[in-house]
């Protein structure tokens, strides 16, 4: 049995998840990984509040307290400058971190990747893009045998959720609000909305699946869609969604996040409320499909435990672990 | 740049699509991965036999000969006696080993998992399971930290696309014959449409996703549908399926390959033709679904490919590998 103390960074809604999840699946991941998964110390703004199922003793507002007494890190605050800095000082040591981070990754992942390939260090990201479909691995490995020609996918759960519920009838705004009270929306909607969540996203997918430099990107906004774009697609049988493609072209890749109508015969139409899909197309194996919860606490933990498990197994027994 | 020698058991369909797979994706794989892949030996029936793209001088009829002078066995003959006497050489050899073969690993899955960790050595089979869709990566690694509750799918491209075929008018056996002479159908179609394909299939899926004993497992065969069947299913807007159920039931694991009526709306409902499709139901990641092409020469030989990949770049510095 391997013993394995979790640095956790951030508690709230994914955070939070984490924790319960763990404590769920710890004894089925301690006969079958041979795992001993616990949590060291945890990153909260405030250490003296109380939350459910978290012992107090565990919070430290400390970001070096947490990460200098941990095996691996998961880095769940958010954002680019603090939780670059955090991610950073884990690598640096030598630790794998796993991140949900996408806009970090999209902005400084280079850079982090080369860091923790200097410090024999690892990071897992399943959970940056896609919450709880396995994206990530599918790319990286599952295809690693293959070229890939295109990506196309519905990586952003809030507009898919605005743009099938005003097929019921609802306005942008309207649908947007219900997005927003039943927690699928981003903090900040309006990253949802441009189209620079699913473009972060897109950049990750896309640099994990072509070796070639990215010729040129574009964003559109959801904006502008009104219900009566979509009454009418409908009313010609096709579907309004709003696609990020990643596509060869020549000698680079074209990025694209657009609102788009396409047939209901196209593998993304079926994709529906707040689920992301993603058709990624394949020289020899052809197209191949996902769907599933892109997001939301649970799906986004378990992405998050998977690498953390996968991480923690494939250790040289050499390496880091205090214990 | 790592250099390694793949020893070839078998040259059909697949062996031949890995072949050229990899010469078209070497570069690739060399850019990115660091690997310079090469194929050693090949093992083949009649060495004096022509082959196209194939350099005759690698072909032997000795599997001792390939085995014994590669770092990475892939073994595509085929069948459990000697595919499992090839696999137990490589193995104890401390090879790596790649394999596509679902009935070895249903009938002998457990010992030789057993003598790979006794020697050090692993076992890549995301081929043996739906070709080129990664669905071995998904359960065994991307789902790693949830608990399944179920896992549901369309297994077998031979059935689905007899299947599908009725729906348009098509007799049972004719669909099949079609399905033969398109080259979905196994060499013995009766193991396809006797359902012991995809209950060969499943019991590997479910190994991966559950800790628990089979506490029962029942195989319907397809032949009993006829087209009567399908159509009245049809006009009740609901579709025909043979579809492999693994699921929780108390403190064990229910295995079942059954034709069923399916309503449109389920997600399986839209697989169409040879394609296979899985729904995984996680606790908390929900519905996972993923649909692509499970068999044929190149979707397959890309799976080979990216286990080839995966298992050379993840093997530590200081084991086997000759050069």
């Amino acid at each position: 049995m391997r013993s394995v103390t979790i640095g956790l960074l951030g508690c709230g809604t994914v955070g939070g998840g984490f924790v319960s999840l763990l404590e769920r699946e710890h004894a089925r991941i301690g006969r079958r990984y041979g795992l001993n998964l616990s949590i060291g110390r945890i990153l909260v703004r405030e250490a003296a509040r109380a939350r459910a199922g978290i012992d107090r003793a565990r919070l430290t507002t400390s970001a070096v307290d947490v990460i200098d007494h941990c095996d691996l890190a998961v880095e769940l605050v958010g954002g680019v400058n603090s939780a670059g800095a955090y991610v950073r000082r884990a690598l640096s040591r030598g630790c794998d971190v796993v991140t949900a981070n996408k806009a970090l990754l999209a902005d400084r992942g280079a850079e982090l990747f080369e860091l923790a390939a200097r410090h024999e260090a690892r990071i897992g990201f399943e959970a940056s893009v896609c919450g709880g479909l396995p994206i990530i691995r599918a790319l990286g490995r599952g295809l690693a045998g293959d070229s890939i020609d295109s990506i196309e996918g519905i990586l952003n759960g809030t507009c898919n959720y605005v743009l099938t519920r005003m097929e019921e009838g609802l306005d942008f705004d309207d649908a947007l609000r219900d997005a927003q009270r039943l927690g699928f929306a981003e903090a900040d909607p309006s990253l949802d909305v441009d189209g620079s969540d699913a473009a972060q996203k897109l950049q990750i997918l896309a640099e994990l699946a072509f070796d070639l430099p990215m010729v040129s990107s574009e964003v559109m906004s959801l904006r502008g869609v009104t219900r009566r774009t979509v009454t009418k697609a409908l009313s010609r049988g096709r579907v309004i969604r709003q696609i990020a493609t990643a596509e060869r072209r020549g000698s680079g890749v074209m990025l694209r996040v657009a609102t788009q109508e396409i047939p209901r015969s196209h593998a993304l139409a079926s994709v529906r409320n707040e689920m992301n899909g993603v058709v990624i197309r394949g020289r020899a194996v052809g197209e191949v499909l996902l769907v599933g919860r892109g997001a939301g606490s649970m799906p986004t933990a378990a992405a998050v435990l998977s690498d953390v498990v996968e991480l923690a197994v494939s250790r040289p027994s050499s390496s880091h672990y205090l214990t």
